[in-house]
């Protein structure tokens, strides 16, 4: 399963010693081709960790022999050196699988602002290298953990060829693209360009609209490698829908496993004067701290949403303002609409929706709620 | 003390039963003259509350003769009917002090969504016209309060006349302007549009730059009233000095009393190209709840700081940033700096320092630290 469910793929997740403790931290996804087509997107941030800035060059070439990804340090803020440290990943893992560092991509994930530890490192990419094999996606998956309770994997079967994915993710979720460190494999045949239209395409609609805590990451990483080796190229809309499949998959795992929250919510907006008018409504409801914790307290406390909905440019009246939650329509035209005491806000999944009444577009943005467990985790996080 | 300090004005503030309990909810402030010259700043939410729609209404005369305010209530969200609630407020305050309803500015505050107890607001009207005095201010400014654990006062005395004032807020305090319900008096003489120029002016540097949650308000509004009583015009500057200090103390105490909050945070923003580069890296951060987390924590986080400026586009380097935690440069150049162990994260007020290195402006914004008693509170707030 995961990135090895394709053809043409090998990995494996080993305990380098980077993180305190022996869990796994380093994560090595080799493709064995016979193409090396690859495309990537990258955190928006004008904060760029050195993995981010060595892995988007990388990609220039559009192609990708390996990837690297370690847990237990995000190699950010860490000026030239971090860089060469970045660098050297790259060479070391040239090294091993005897091929250019010039086609390796580095991911990092962890605490901003500290060295890695290169021996530990170093090392461990060799003993990476002596496990690869067809069956180590789900150690690859574990190995790049931080704060997430679980790993998360997915896989799709398509007419002829497959799409696999691995990606980790629990805090600083937050659309600047990808919001996290996600690798998608397929043994399908593609060229880098087609990989990148489809890799824009699915993740502006998953991974970009999903929202947990307005914390845009400095390290975010997406990168979808093509292998070849199932020997077909694949109708390309199909290809896309699959792609989108996998990471919306991938996303509804990160939202689920968000640090602290209780509550899965879908921002629903509807009724829209276009696309871009929906995301901001839905980003702006999604990021009001008020909002996240009524409904931590199970209360359809529709007003919050309201007065997040107000802040935006979007195109609407307030005074023809609908808000549905769990299916109650408890504000219409702006004001007390249906009773509230008839939302049902005991399930673990809540959906808002926001009818804007201004036009025919929708879009859909994930949160969670802001709970007591958010605020424990992070303030612990880097003591 | 509080808005009865000038000559001019009287007060009072009363259980009308808005709120259960026997708590105080509905303060009233008259101006006995000679003047009424008064000038008014409101939230730029779009979803505005009645008495923000009726208010700004009435301020488009430049005149005040009272001002009614209560708690237990936004009257926001509530539709015509609501709007016809604040008309009928002001309507009675007109007839209980013989005035015209068109100089009554109405203020509320409390739940969105639901419509105000009339009966209850009405009689509490003739019963606060009943105890309107000179000494009626502390009374004022208790009434006024929701999720406020103290009344908040100021008090500045000028050469030959003061300013007084009240403030109410505690949660949704994010600039859009004023981000709570507040009222200062003057026995200056001034005109409106003096008043008006004063006004904007103190609160943009004051209110403007308080963001404790990131949610602005629906009923946000700052009422500036002068009774000419002392019988003198002041200097302008001078004058502009008293009102931003006012606005400025009741500022702090506001952040001091925000919700669930166990830390001041100053966000001083420094070597920006402009005021406005300034203002928005230091919001950004602000609004970073896993940083607010990490102070609530007494970690110098400085990744966190660096990641919240990247999502901006004020004009730095990314790899020339300097961050300051409590007076130690733990980052330089983007990258670690001096040795965070150095850094007392345990006195209650934390400034942050982000040097941009682009040009000469500076900008200040006050932010609290994220807790679990923030949750708590905003969990249960409606139920």
């Amino acid at each position: 399963m995961s990135v090895t469910a394709p053809l043409g793929f090998r990995a494996a997740g080993i305990a380098a010693g980077i993180k305190s403790g022996d869990a796994r931290d380093l994560a090595l996804v080799v493709n064995d081709g016979p193409s090396r087509a690859a495309a990537g997107v990258f955190t928006a941030n004008r904060v760029k960790a050195a993995p981010v800035l060595w892995s988007q060059q990388v990609l220039r070439g559009g192609r990708l022999r390996a990837v690297v990804l370690n847990s237990g340090g995000a190699n950010a803020c860490t000026g030239p050196e971090g860089f060469q440290d970045t660098h050297a990943t790259a060479e070391k893992v040239a090294e091993v699988i005897d091929d250019s560092a010039g086609e390796v991509a580095v991911c990092s994930t962890g605490l901003i602002g500290e060295r890695l530890p290169m021996d530990a490192l170093l090392s461990g990419v060799e003993q990476a290298a002596a496990q690869l094999s067809r069956d180590g996606g789900l150690a690859a998956a574990d190995a790049i953990r931080t704060t997430d309770t679980v790993s998360k994997i997915s896989f799709k079967r398509a007419d002829g060829y497959m799409v696999g994915g691995m990606a980790k993710g629990a805090g600083m979720l937050a659309p600047g693209l990808a919001t996290m460190l996600c690798v998608i494999t397929t043994d399908a045949d593609l060229t880098a360009e087609q990989l990148d239209t489809v890799l824009r395409r699915a993740t502006a609609t998953t991974f970009d609209r999903l929202d947990t805590d307005g914390c845009m990451s400095t390290n975010d990483t997406v990168l979808l490698l093509a292998s070849g080796a199932a020997g077909l190229t694949p109708d390309l809309a199909e290809f896309e829908q699959k792609v989108t499949e996998v990471c919306a998959d991938l996303a509804r795992q990160l939202l689920v496993d968000a640090e602290g929250a209780s509550k899965a919510i879908a921002i629903e907006v509807v009724g829209a004067a276009s696309e871009d008018d929906a995301v901001t409504v839905g980003r702006a409801v999604s990021r009001s701290n008020l909002l996240k914790c009524a409904i931590h307290g199970e209360d359809p406390n529709w007003g919050r949403v309201l007065a997040a909905a107000g802040t935006t440019d979007a195109v609407f009246e307030p005074d023809r303002l609908n808000v549905a939650i769990n299916g109650i329509w408890v504000c219409r035209g702006g004001a007390v609409g249906d009773d509230r005491d008839k939302v049902d806000m005991r399930p673990r999944d809540v959906t808002i929706t926001i009818d804007l009444g201004a036009g025919p577009h929708t879009a859909t943005v994930h949160t969670t709620d802001l709970t007591a467990a958010y605020v424990h985790e992070n303030s612990a996080y880097s003591s």
